[in-house]
């Protein structure tokens, strides 16, 4: 007899450690949402750490509970979620690592699952695109950042994780008009960097601009910007350090919780295919509100595909 | 002759430590406000560590000084404060506890000292009020709190920090007519969660609704809903986690200290009859700023108090 | 297809985290060997935390691999080992805590397999030792510990981590005459505690006296003190603070790690019949050390039990 | 042939460092802006360890790049920036500290360079503003503070982290019809502490008010009051413990990082002559985001100083 | 009534803190030993943070109990014991704070009470020495340290952590023939340092040397050496930083901590007059094992006076 | 003016950071001894973050003084020693790493100087020994380590921090029969394990057997193998976690510290041509002894390289 049925759950802080408790899934057959970790850190231009991330956020994600009074919906009875694990990926080596990432992501989608995963730093992204652009066509993408990413090399190199933007563009995988940055902020290299995400065909809403408007005006934006399939991509360091100390290229001045918030349920509608959250960094993170906050942001996902019905 | 008074005070970090630095008092005779730990966290149902609350709080509130300039009065003068130590809570054993508590504030109240109390976790907000309730009648109560504690079981019992609500409500100790639940949000075991607490007959002021007003007009509902004699509960999880990371179940997307200094400032002129902070986790708090913010409010209350001659 | 054999497996830092990387098991049957966390920590009396031992503890348990070059066994392949998941205890409520502790090493050694539990508080032991001396009659008792456990009763109460010893000799579950503390230290309430833990008959190998005879003799003496069966129970508090600072009651002068690997080495051939690592508190364990010496020691058993082939 | 120059830069987290990885100097010959460290942490009143500041600020620093978007301005190519060192100070001597801090900063702008300082405590300002005004005569101060620092002494004495005000006053080195202090909150030693300071002649303008009418009108104030030429100083604990809680005497109710860099950018045009940031405390920091806002502050104002063209 | 007496005593992490719960003494009068703190840590060479020490050791010293099976005696019973609190240091004013150290010393051995310090940084022993042989005569000094503290200035300047010995030496208070240094180890300034110390007549056991010829024979040496009365203080940088993580100016290759307790109660029977333990640095202590080592060793110091009668 | 000759030094903690304070050096032109640091991390199995090791020595080696009384010797003036900064890696590009890291230490040995480098995790000994045998010829190889590193490919790949020893032996860059491991313990991924590294002709001195026969005989079985010329590596994890819990695959039951001395005290006189210390992972090292003690191991190694003149 199974164990749980007979004895009953244990408290939320404990058991084998899942997202939010959902099963642990061996394959994506049969899931509406397939909750996967991409544990990998070694893009990280500063402080390194990212591959804990995703047991990181499990562990404090067991604080989320059944129902969201926002949402007025149960999103663990209104979908299949199940927890997959994580990627396999190859620590020093990037591009087995994106090729590995790419190929689970393509087996979740094919299976027709919602991929939703936790990295990771955020090279990590461009092979969840390329899975899922292959599957649904050329995407939206809508990026929470306080980075462009948008740079043609790293360290001399292709891939990092402040370049996968420029790639997803170079191949083809989103239409850079119907994209848009928001909260981007802080110091680059040269003058032209920003200047270059746009002439990417970027929409940009830096930091400053989104302030000024309030986040309502910032969720009218990138609804009248994207268009049908919808990528997000949440790096935790578009809010602000007081909210996700935890991550490993903080900027200061960035969103506060209550508007990340605010901004996930501002997509409420969006044909969204994919999301990720990236860049939660534990080792700078001693009380886990960095975690904590990219949990919540995936639990507001998961009620938006639930109240769509 | 006495060393202080001999030699002078030191430094304000050092010193045998007391709530900021009001005299130890071995009871509450002869005290306008008594301030006492309830040091248990034996019904915590995430992270664990509530019971070292009243030595953090203690600890850093010898940052404290002697004159408030917004309410223009110099607390400890026009009142007489003492620190009467911590209950002798019963770890593990929680009708003990209960009734240890229940006692202990009995017999501050008996002696004419307001009770102002450090938890502990939540659950030792029922022993407080059921005290309370006994010397001043049925309460108007004011909860500051991201939960709204009205389930009838937790782990299948009674009694647990978030079920004393419910219980002070069936117990009559409060008029849930005149009691307001202050910055309720995050997700709920079900739907009907918070339609319960209203079916109690509470008035809830969710966080979302209360970011959408501000402070002020929250602050006057909180006014137009009480009745005397008013009890007050803080639940530090009320605060975004990037100002109280410190706690044991924390939500994001909570209200900022300012907001919380400018709802305690609130209450000012309301016939308050006793006070608690309660779920500050200090191992979650290495930078202290949770137990800080949590002595900054029951300063606050002190000048409240001071304030209404 | 199975995801895992499709795709490989994940770094050993990465995956849903069981202990070790041993497959969830929903059920003891079939099992060799049932692994599983008692994640209550309410009857501390210093430090809170220890329910958060058993996250901690499979989170740094991916550390350990296939083969044991020391005992030359591969204990994964030699037996049946599952992660059984977290004992459901009921927070504040002691007596809840033991039954359901009891009702589910009950059904762990009725379905054969050998329970190896991490806790928890010590007072977890008690209704671990009731289930295996109800299966394999009563037991000698090996206790690596700085404290003998043996007050009648704690904060005035019958259950807490101080009292469980007295507990199990009083309800005969072991045998004194058979049984040894082996690490006893520190200071004790009253000139006769240790009087009175020898008074029940057991036989005490304080810290001081062990250190002047060494491990060698130290195991010696458990050998021929111990007869069949042989339940072994681990406070990590037994070891040095400087190896496991993340403890609720820490005692300073203990073993070292290497003198802890020693000991349960010493046990080698002994007819274990249940085995549990108790008093991990993660909260004072930065460097996650104390959590992994607690994990080698339960791989150590592991090693001792296909051992014996 | 340099080491640098053959095999190219390390990645920004590493390399010796210097703030914001530029030039160790050895003198401030040549310079237009001399960045250096004051350690020193002697006269805090609460939490020591800001004698660490300037090692932290400059560990974070390596995250700051060479252009600024908003200020659309590359500091370090508008000017000629070096990192000097730290100041040699004499912990737990008082006046040795000032003179050796005055000499040192003496030197610096009789060398023609803007001294932007790196404190520790707040004491340091003292010696800082002495020699800049022996240069450029009596200053208009800017101070963001939560703290007045107008005691006439502290321990009885005449030199702490909050008597140097009421010195540079006395001193005749600070015009305080001129200046002005933003941030002021929490509580004081006496009812007349902020009257005393306003007795001095000082701009008031208390955190409450300024939350009231924002940062622009804050600006805006700040600007009608200061005549040339400026001295800016800002403690770190202007800002609110969430976004700062790394220093050594928190006050919570401050201002939010975002509202820190409208604070400074809103100093723009003013003829400032000298900069320091002060009482950052490493050890309560440990996300690092403490360092981080500091470090960012000072890189606002090298943008200010280097778009003054 | 007494509260504590009407509702018995709270658990033994809680409560108003003073030593191992001693009474809070207002004058040393009718002690026998007087618990006092000496929270400064101005003249650290390195990591500041022992003016916290004396809180740190405090809240951890809650863990003691009343009797000690190695030395057989209560201390608490057989002594009266106080915690008188806190010296009024003074930050950053070395000589009013030593003068201030003697003051309340001298008051405390004219009363009759031994000093037992805690520091603070170790430039406070010189004025515990002042006062303990301005009472008892030239003293034997017997010091467990890593560093000799035998400088002639540091930072040009005659007081600090490193040059009290000599001056205690050159003011007569210590007969250096007497005297023994024990554990020194590490890196010094010069060839000839310890030679200095050698050259001032103090004997001086390396670690390398204590290590090699074990911690009795150490003890003997100790014993050799000394005369009537004795002054001991005891640098918890003497321990392993394993042992000791948290403290200024760490040395690694130290005591372990049994080696520690073998050395305190090496001394049984010694005729010592006052005691102080210092540099201990809570900063630099997440897992509090480092107070906990300090408040043992002053435990076993309050032991070996209860068992001289 | 040298701005450090007119003010002097700042105290120890102070200063821009280069290791013990040695001289920045733009090149090895000149040096005896050039130290780097390789800021590498990708290729760690488990807890990452060894990139920040070169900055944590750094920050903690201020501690080290001019002259070490075992020794007799004072390494910087025997020595010209230089801190060459970090060796430009490429994050996530294993390969470019590589390369990066040997072409530096080529330019090193090329130069005359002595190559002591800071990890950075295992990995970065391949290139560094690569550099030195191309100069040195064929080399003994002593590891003090508790992982022998002799795997064929690790995540499917040849270069990993566990597969560097057998790439070297592939590589005729050591001679296996000249070379020994000395502390390998803990669990290893098959039976053969160990037998491999043996078959390689590598001689192995396990934890246990070096705990069994004592440091001097391992330093007499050490120098027994070598022959000239010699490169040591001492991966910080061969030391206890107690000792050293900031890395990245902690293993228990290691080294003491006082072990870890002795050990490189032991290998006196030998023909050593390079040096490296890797795997400190400061994130885990709260405290910064990791980090100390690989200061102080860096430190003995110089003493030993200016002792033979």
């Amino acid at each position: 007899m199974d164990w749980q049925a007979r004895f009953g759950r244990p408290p939320r802080y404990a058991g084998v450690s899942t997202f939010a408790h959902v099963p642990a899934a061996t394959s994506p057959d049969g899931l509406d949402v397939a909750v996967f970790g991409v544990p990998c850190d070694s893009a990280t231009t500063y402080r390194s750490g990212a591959r804990h991330a995703p047991a990181a956020i499990r562990a404090v994600s067991g604080l989320l509970r059944e129902y969201h009074p926002w949402w007025r919906v149960a999103p663990f009875e209104a979908l299949r979620v199940g927890d997959l694990g994580d990627v396999p990926v190859v620590p020093a080596y990037v591009d087995e690592t994106l090729r590995a990432v790419r190929d689970w992501t393509a087996g979740v989608v094919e299976a027709g699952a919602f991929p939703m995963a936790m990295g990771g730093d955020h090279s990590v992204t461009l092979p969840l695109v390329r899975a899922v652009a292959a599957r649904h066509g050329t995407l939206s993408l809508v990026q929470f950042d306080s980075h462009p990413d948008t740079w043609d090399t790293e360290h001399g190199q292709r891939h990092g994780h402040g370049t996968w933007v420029r790639r997803a563009v170079e191949e083809g995988l989103i239409d850079p008009a119907a994209s848009v940055q928001v909260g981007i902020r802080g110091s680059v290299d040269a003058a032209g960097d920003l200047d270059e995400a746009r002439a990417l065909g970027l929409r940009l809403i830096p930091m400053d601009e989104a302030a000024e408007i309030g986040v309502a005006a910032v969720v009218a934006r990138v609804r009248e910007t994207v268009r049908s399939p919808v990528y997000v991509t949440l790096d935790i360091d578009a809010a602000d350090p007081s909210c996700a100390p935890g991550t490993g290229t903080p900027e200061v001045g960035g969103f506060s919780a209550r508007e990340m918030l605010a901004l996930v349920r501002g997509l409420r509608g969006l044909p969204i295919v994919g999301f990720d959250v990236v860049e939660v960094c534990p080792a700078f993170d001693p009380g886990q509100i960095t975690a904590l906050l990219a949990a919540n942001l995936m639990y507001e996902m998961l009620c938006l595909l639930a109240s769509r019905g």
